[in-house]
């Protein structure tokens, strides 16, 4: 699958007093960015909530700070889908600015059942369309 | 009643690149020092939610930003029940430091069905406690 | 001046256990909204803060919460300034969702010397465009 | 060195609409905990950048999601410097509902210069305490 892009701009809620990005917030880019990969693919997690009762969950992930964004950044978060199991899927996640890696992270994200909160199987419609 | 103090300390998370703590953040101090102050009074709002089916949600407020917080800095929060209505409450908080106001809010709180999110009428026996 | 028009999607970070924004968020959405006010009519905050050595300050607010914003809804924040003087300047903002209007905002901004922190006249190359 | 322990309590502010901590804010209980360790050893950041011209960041992180918290919980971090070098330190956190493991976190924090932005030794008054 070719990686997705989705932009992201820096206000003064993502920094913090050392006048960079907070950590933690780079995080919130990164869920923005696979919301909009799952909506780009045509799956609204509202609906996949209501209709198949799954929810994806963040399971673990692993992350690099290389350089800080700062203020006013117009940046870009490139997401890869590099592996996808029954119940989990793999993604690979960048934050650049022009070709200069900002943050690099590796994100497990578990498919659960909506009430449950238990592992479930990735819908196979959904499956299909990540592979 | 009596007015109801609770600390907060302020960590980077709170800050932004200005240095001093973002605006929108004071809202989360006070909003932790009435959940501290239903809890001194013995109620606790996952209970309340649960068992008497209520919600206390923000209505609406008004805020004065006087000086700022920095990072670092160990505040008190303020709490006084200024009015109790049938279905509302109104707070006033401030933040100080040392004998400094920081900044001052006035702060609607309705009581909603947890449901229905509807005008619900606050429990007696927290009105009771509140007046 | 014209009302300016800005869209935002509520993410997971937007939202709290209740299912709906968190309350203290929607001051972060007006905050992106002045911010790219400004930036359409061509001035970034960054180079103000380096070349005019002025901040722009979150001084009060007044906010009602008419209705709630939910996971994955795509708004419109509307932006007027209604009143502009020496060293400050009054923003009434709202939040709609289509013709519905869920949060209501006015907001006075101050102009601060970078530096000094202390109010400071807003250049007149800004006041221009902004009147 | 023993481990620290620093107590967290969940409000409405951390969760999201999935009714639990969204994935992020466990990074800022993780970030308040390391700055409670450092000022329990004598040290506060700000005057560590004043007087040493020392920042301590965060350069990479390995996290994993065991259990979620939820609304009103009242947790424990424990935290351990695993490994201490001439630029950085390794600490392993943990967050903890009685003898539950929530979340588990591997962080590396960085020494830098705090004009520059560029690796420094750890001072040696506090490496000595660190080890």
């Amino acid at each position: 699958m070719n990686p997705f892009f989705w932009p992201v701009r820096i206000y003064y809620e993502d920094t913090d007093a050392g006048g960079v990005v907070y950590h933690a917030n780079y995080l919130n880019f990164f869920e923005r960015a696979r919301t909009e990969m799952l909506r780009h693919l045509g799956f609204e997690q509202d609906q996949l909530k209501e209709e198949s009762e799954v929810l994806f969950v963040v399971r673990s992930l692993q992350i690099d700070y290389l350089k800080p964004a700062k203020f006013n950044d117009f940046l870009n978060i490139v997401t890869t889908i590099t592996d996808c199991r029954k119940t989990w899927m793999m993604f690979e996640q960048t934050l650049i600015r022009h070709d200069e890696v900002l943050c690099q992270a590796h994100i497990r994200i578990a498919c659960i059942d909506a009430l449950k909160l238990k592992p479930k199987p990735i819908p196979p419609f959904i499956l299909e369309k990540l592979t």
